[in-house]
């Protein structure tokens, strides 16, 4: 069976987890903390990050969450998320790296850093200005997420895809560590709850962070 | 047509550009600064940053490294580059994502940071420490594409791949911003110089940023 080697609040992850279970494809969790990883976790993946997911009877190891997610799509029918024509395919390929770096990096990478390395390990006080910064940075994501629930069902198109999954996962780690105010992202925030209610996303809801605490919206499934 | 914008020293640019030549796809070349870029560039990609293909009589337009990478893949034949099972190509792509991600924020970015925004724009002296240190990563990085070329024929197996393409754009930047010290490497000398004489090099080796002078070996074709 795969054994996928991740961190609760980790968004790519959360992604891989999203997509496994969407197709039905079983695993089990291995918790590894990358920043603190020994020598067996760097031999699976030289890039010492999470995700990685490895298959001890077959001796098959997958690194890199697009590369995962791409496997997958190539190898299990159940739920295509990359589909359509090269083109729509070009488009969910686009949002997804959107989500994965922009979003990612102007949002995500500063919450854990402030609200989570800092507590968990380095033991300083957050900067309050970067946490600003990030969370100015959130609603002008949110802005264009809203946009493109305006103009579309699912954010790449037509049907739900990888780029669904890749703005869900970095939005809940965003919003576990208090950085998402959802007042004036009424598309967002509506599409973002349908989510939240499927089977694949309950987990990943109830699972926490030792010492640090989500807002009490954050498990919520009901819209206040 | 295709056409491509991007700034000389963009290493995400510069494997699209490889990509392009070996597929045979034509294009035409717009530089711009994503730095500096105006609201024309962002209306093409919102999250600003190149590579970005546009073509402007079918009103479609192409943005993240990867997904273009893929789109070719999947729409032109000649010279595939994703190919083999799809473990093979979870190998390239975990290769590729290595580069784009790991070598251009240990060593791409930091050159770009300190030898090129300094000394354009920001006309600031670079920081010696940051660029010892990512001239420290690219050893280390160049250590593992030894270990590569000593057990494969290219970085993810038999054929050449995206993954030779886009340690190759890295490394190009790098090289050209006198971050790499071949000595030691001669199995990543070796591979990298087998690149640079395909036509598919040549125009990039060609390319100048202005007020940025590359190290005399950057562009020669003969192994000292």
């Amino acid at each position: 069976m795969w054994r996928l080697f991740h961190f609760p609040l980790c968004p790519f992850s959360r992604k891989v987890r999203l997509l496994l279970s969407e197709k039905g494809v079983p695993y089990e969790l291995q918790r590894v903390e990358p920043w603190s990883a020994g020598d067996e976790f760097y031999a699976l993946n030289p890039a010492g990050r999470t995700p990685v997911l490895h298959d001890a009877e077959k001796n098959r190891t997958l690194c890199d969450s697009r590369a995962i997610c791409e496997y997958f799509e190539e190898t299990v029918e159940q739920a295509p998320m990359i589909n359509g024509t090269a083109v729509n395919r070009a488009e969910i390929r686009r949002l997804t790296a959107l989500f994965d770096e922009n979003f990612y990096g102007d949002v995500t990478a500063p919450l854990m850093h402030e609200r989570m390395k800092k507590r968990l390990f380095l033991r300083e006080p957050p900067n309050s200005g970067i946490l600003r910064e990030a969370m100015k940075n959130a609603h002008a994501h949110l802005d264009y997420i809203d946009w493109l629930i305006d103009t579309r069902a699912w954010l790449a198109g037509p049907t739900k895809s990888m780029a669904d999954l890749a703005a869900a996962a970095q939005i809940s780690v965003a919003d576990y560590l208090g950085g998402i105010d959802w007042a004036g992202h009424e598309q967002s925030r509506d599409w973002y709850f349908t989510f939240k209610c499927r089977p694949s996303f309950r987990p990943l809801l109830a699972e926490k962070m030792e010492g640090i605490h989500p807002p009490a919206h954050y498990a919520q499934l009901d819209v206040d």
